[in-house]
């Protein structure tokens, strides 16, 4: 069998998503009888339809370091850890006092399918599971310490939720570029750097190829959002899963608002080669990191 | 100077709440300037008026076991830790989803003072801030593994969450006295015992030290919400700092509505001895321990 690091993307990105759900599955079997609405809305929100992408990184970026003794068992509860944050801080987002949104990935919001303070718990629960899933993974207790930063800094105060808040107060404000740029280079940069780095730590990773895998990411996670935006504007509520022109509507600022629409794909393909460049400070096979960052400039959701 | 541990209890109270709430200031700090409404919310969340309890159960469980050797430095960050996820819960069970609640120890909670999203976005952060503090404890890899792990059963989806969760389900429905203790033991209990053996476990404890103190910490952790449901229908609000007969009024089933006045007093009493004999276990100077179970049964507020 062809290793999964070795496989075309889409092969990948599915193995690496099968991977992380059966994971996420045997970690979210409900354990307190009478909480049993509980799990149910933990499991809504961290299994349902996604991409996966901050696993895959996880992954990828180990597959990078480790080449041919990549081991993708030993990356599965850190990939897990991954998708249990950014799934709660969707669940949090979508709350009526948030973004109030009803649809994510063409089906109801978490406080929809079930109640607002179901959907507040399931999200808190989340992170401590991905806290739990890190103390659980395959590594010893200095690399677990070490996993545990990460993931606290790049999801907390100092990273995604403050970009959350900062978000939430431009609402009618208008943000230059740079704080635009700031703005998600926390509320969603953070994460997928973070994410990055973990797998690229839990491959054996040197500082050197730490900052390149950083480097990387923190392109990716921004050509994400540069997407974002112009899918907000281009596709239609059907492809996106998520309600078309939601953020213009909102008078949310946004790449498209700020720049223009050319402007916009032309920041994206200096993100997307930024990207490439950062891979080049890496020995071994980046294949898989370059189709990941074609991937996440060029999706149509 | 006599060290805080040979104190008496107010004095040692004091001591402990003074020396958390200096090490929550550094660690809430603002560190993202265009944040500040997210840090100053957690702040109002966790420095507010509060007894400092679960601190105060970690630093006079590392002092029974430590005896002469007890640094209370060394408990600080675990202190704030158990503090910060103490806050997030309130805060969160605060918002208008969950028990909407405008007063909390005299004061407008968190969602009245800032918005609801803010209060959201403030339990979030603090909740990752817990385990960052555990990681920057002063203990090796090993033993911040092990306090995480503490950590993380006490407050996610198999302690205090769930309890939260069944908290909730209940509100206009008949729970029996088992429900309402199982309730009780993951709602308050876990995060109680989780504070009295992350002490303990800093102290450099052994099993069977550990099993003595977390039994007593179970104790005294029913006896706490025992005496909350006595003082829902006994103390006046003002004594109180939130709205006296809350419960009642909302229709949650307590200690009293189950079991009459009467009953719960014996109950209580009854939880106040298996405290103390929790004790026995363990040899040192259970004194402060014992004041404490005396505090929290007989307390007025």
């Amino acid at each position: 069998m062809t290793p999964i690091n070795q496989a075309p993307l889409p092969v990948f990105l599915k193995a690496a998503a099968e991977r992380v759900e059966a994971r996420l599955k045997v970690a979210l079997a409900p354990s307190v009888p009478a909480a049993d609405t509980l799990f149910a809305a933990m499991q809504y929100g961290a299994l349902g339809p996604g991409k996966r992408l901050r696993p895959a990184l996880v992954y990828a970026c180990a597959a990078l370091i480790q080449e041919q003794h990549f081991d993708p068992a030993r990356c599965d509860s850190a990939a897990a850890a991954m998708e249990c944050i950014h799934a709660y801080s969707l669940i949090h987002d979508d709350l009526p006092a948030m973004d109030d949104d009803d649809l994510r990935r063409g089906r109801a919001t978490c406080h929809i399918a079930f109640d607002e303070a179901s959907a507040i718990l399931a999200g808190d629960a989340l992170q401590t599971l991905a806290f739990e899933l890190l103390l659980d993974s395959e590594a010893d207790a200095r690399l677990k310490i070490r996993l545990m930063q990460e993931l606290a800094a790049g999801s907390g105060a100092r990273g995604m939720v403050s970009g959350q808040a900062i978000d939430l107060a431009a609402v009618n404000h208008q943000l230059d570029i740079a704080q635009l740029e700031q703005m998600h280079r926390l509320k969603t940069g953070a994460l997928i750097r973070a994410s990055a780095r973990i797998g690229a730590l839990l491959g054996g990773a040197n500082e050197v190829q730490l900052a390149a895998v950083s480097r990387y990411a923190e392109a990716l996670g921004l050509a994400f959002q540069v997407q974002d935006d112009i899918l907000d504007v281009t596709a239609d509520t059907e492809t996106l899963g998520k309600t078309q022109g939601a953020d213009a509507a909102r008078n949310k600022p946004t790449y498209v608002s700020l720049l223009g629409l050319d402007e916009a794909r032309r920041k994206l393909a200096g993100l997307h080669r930024e990207a490439l460049d950062a891979l080049q400070a890496v020995r071994g096979d980046t294949a898989l990191l370059e189709q990941l960052a074609e991937y996440v400039a060029n999706r149509s959701h």
